[in-house]
């Protein structure tokens, strides 16, 4: 099905409204239609066509934005980079999604230049596009559900990331199907802090497009930024990850969020209960999702006034989606999921069976249909045959007064195949022993659960998305054999 | 494309949400759901199975609009008879759709059995049906949008009426376009005062089960009702005719709405400009909108904040709908266009060509894409070579102090071919006189616009949807051929 372009509908109907806010500008639906229509031409004029792959290493900004609609426009889909990606890693995804050019901004040049050399693609600055005399050429008014739109490296905590091939009608979906959980009030405006190569960020971007409303971007994640963006820019939903939120909401103190502040999508992991408790004690309008790149982003979304009566849950899925669980796995059908991993039949196949997505996480459903989110099925840990969630461990440590941050991993055990492993993070200025979080822990959890080991770490390692990186975190736990603080 | 059934899941989700809001009683989602799913079964045991075509002689009430949700778990099509005809004209649209079977209430019992009788269907009451042993047939938990919903009788100013085949996508992406025009808020609560066998109120009970909202339905139009719901039972939109809104305006005289009114839709013809006038100075949130039966309902829709911006238009198209105006027709392209007449393939080879639905409504797109209604293309008065818009001659009549409503017509000339004709109705006490009528228009319309013979009517002859019926004005106009008041 082909809809009128989005974004030139957007721009016809309300040419001088805000549709991105960005820390470089502000661009408004009719300027962003332009620029974009103007980058396509230029990109047309370097060689970019219908099908051609062009990678982006550009931070949140505007050029990501113009960039994102000019390839659209152009029929060509869009790659973007991870812009913390070793030169390796960024060099693995282009050559693995065959992007033939690289667009980058002055920050992430090097970057770019690395990573083409090795993967024999071409580099080009955002100056150097400036330049190109626009081609004639015809340009797409339409949207076409069917075709696709981007390819979005999952962000991986094991093995290679793969690259999911999402559709327009990805986005689409996922947008109607947030709206009609969630609402779309005229006068929204989406603060958008995550970073736009993310599902959680370039949904963000197209919502703002379908619905005709602004987009506040960010180009770095700064707690009192956002909160300043919610207290004074009139901001009334934002998207968020759960570290994000947590800093946010220590930056703030006590002081309330202004009421017009309708919505906090909580995305990136299960949601800690602490952190829920929170926010309903702050009366933030939290809403925890679950979602994955591979469906676009949201899948599930419990919506504020359901928090207190559904804890722990990431609610019910959205309507056009449909939600199973096999086994402890949750499968996930409609029209948010994938086309497929870009030229992997192979692990297409082992994902998308009968139009299910096996997504790898594990859950239940209760009878009501809503969605509790266990963890990763690849981080269980497998303990003297019993079952450990390393997301139901990290909560406990996490309710400790004197734990900022707390991450579980499970390290070879030769009694027990596995044992349970924990970094915490102190709070500032705080005291933590290991005998006190193990008693803690041990009046909580089943004896299996209690962390074996527990180190202490200034920080856990984390995706740029705020996600913790488990392999990493095995490594370390692994070079903290002795396990003690 | 398969979504999850709409109404169940918002039943799961909130079962005790209120879904109908009904002069005799309420029903949540949860009890909808249930009570559709047990009339589903009894109509099947009385023989109604997939594919079947039901019509119904049912008031607003809650047995229409849980039938409605039974017939679609049955995969049965549901054609609603307007229940203000004549028993002929039931009976031809019983033949005409090829229903077998009428299902009415106690006071349609006469009509359904008359019809009935000529066109050899069966009828059954509500009380023969609830007396059913409800038989265990499997149904539909999945709502196919490419299936047919129902067969709708365009409200025909002249001619036979068609049947026009809608699908549930069609009545999806309606409420989607709307919802992202209009914006949903989740504690919206829509008033549906119209019938609900025309698209406009049938409209309503769908988006009320896709947004997972209430709607507030009334046996009869009472303009003191409405205004009721508004004032104390927490309407946040309505939609309403023209002739229905300024009803309610008069009752109400100069006391605001609440604030949380926010959206009255406009619809049944293009709107007088007394009446956006009179909207602009009371603030009532207007929302003048341009629809027709063949694309289930809203096809543009001009949102209270444009209004004054913009007076005359109905708007810019729905986001996932196309206009153009070829000569001066209106024509329409997506996936809220209709199926097709049903059975009738020259009619609907007609009406639809390469996917585009020529409406037969004259109008015009300024360059920003806003659409202006001027006429239906049959109502068109070619007189002495000039088109005259009825429409327009009908706005300044109604912007004379003395007039409550007025109705244009052509007549036969032997000079011009065709002569400009007005039927008005005065306001209580009002004095008219026809010199001072025409002054009036002289002072406002090009002379070949002015009505050549203006009489005074008690009423105007109108659609239970408000549309005025223009043939039987005609036929009224040539009774009064001496054209005096």
């Amino acid at each position: 099905m082909i809809l009128p372009d989005w974004l030139a509908a957007r721009a016809a109907a309300a040419p001088d409204a805000e549709a991105v806010v960005a820390p470089e500008g502000v661009l408004t639906f009719g300027g962003l239609d332009a620029e974009a229509l103007s980058a396509a031409r230029r990109l047309a004029a370097v060689g970019v066509a219908p099908g051609s792959r062009v990678a982006l290493a550009l931070g949140n900004g505007l050029p990501f934005v113009v960039l994102t609609h000019a390839l659209a426009r152009l029929g060509a889909v869009m790659v973007p980079l991870n812009t913390r990606l070793a030169p390796a890693e960024a060099s693995w995804q282009l050559s693995d999604s065959r992007a033939s050019l690289v667009v980058c901004d002055d920050a992430h040049g090097a970057l770019a230049a690395d990573a083409a050399r090795a993967a024999g693609a071409r580099v080009l600055a955002l100056d150097e596009l400036e330049a190109a005399v626009p081609a004639e050429v015809a340009l797409g008014r339409g949207t076409d559900l069917a075709a696709p739109q981007g390819i979005i490296y999952t962000s991986a905590t094991s093995g290679r990331p793969k690259g999911a091939l999402l559709s327009f009608g990805n986005h689409w979906w996922s947008a109607v199907g947030s709206a009609l959980n969630l609402g779309v009030h005229r006068d929204d405006r989406w603060l958008v802090p995550l970073p736009a190569y993310h599902v959680g960020g370039l949904a963000g971007l197209w919502r703002g497009a379908i619905y005709g409303i602004p987009v506040v971007i960010q180009d770095r994640f700064d707690p009192e930024a956002a909160n300043h963006a919610i207290d004074v820019g009139g901001v009334t939903a934002v998207s968020v990850v759960s570290t994000m939120l947590r800093r946010m909401l220590d930056a703030r103190g006590d002081r309330p969020y202004p009421a017009a502040l309708r919505c906090v999508l909580l995305g990136g992991g299960p949601a800690p209960a602490e952190l829920i408790e929170r926010c309903l004690a702050a009366r933030v309008p939290v809403a925890p999702t679950y979602g994955l790149t591979e469906a676009a982003s949201q899948v599930a979304t419990l919506r504020p006034d359901e928090v207190a009566r559904r804890p722990g849950s990431s609610g019910r899925p959205l309507l056009p989606v449909e939600v199973r669980v096999d086994g402890e796995e949750i499968l996930v059908r409609g029209p948010t999921v994938m086309l497929g991993y870009a030229d992997r039949p192979e692990e297409t196949a082992a994902a998308l069976r009968d139009g299910w997505l096996r997504t790898g996480d594990l859950g239940r459903l209760d009878d009501d249909g809503y969605l509790y989110v266990l963890d990763r099925r690849e981080d269980l840990i497998v303990s003297g045959g019993e079952n450990v969630y390393p997301a139901e461990v990290e909560a406990v440590l996490l309710q400790h007064p004197a734990v900022a941050d707390a991450g579980v991993v499970g390290v070879p055990d030769p009694q027990w195949g596995a044992a349970v492993a924990a970094a915490v993070v102190p709070r500032p200025g705080a005291q933590l022993d290991e005998a006190s979080l193990r008693a803690f822990c041990a009046d909580r959890l089943a004896h299996y659960k209690v962390p074996r080991r527990i180190w202490a770490a200034d920080a856990l390692p984390r995706g740029p998305g705020g996600k913790l990186l488990r392999r990493e975190l095995r490594a370390q736990a692994a070079a903290h054999a002795a396990g003690r603080l």
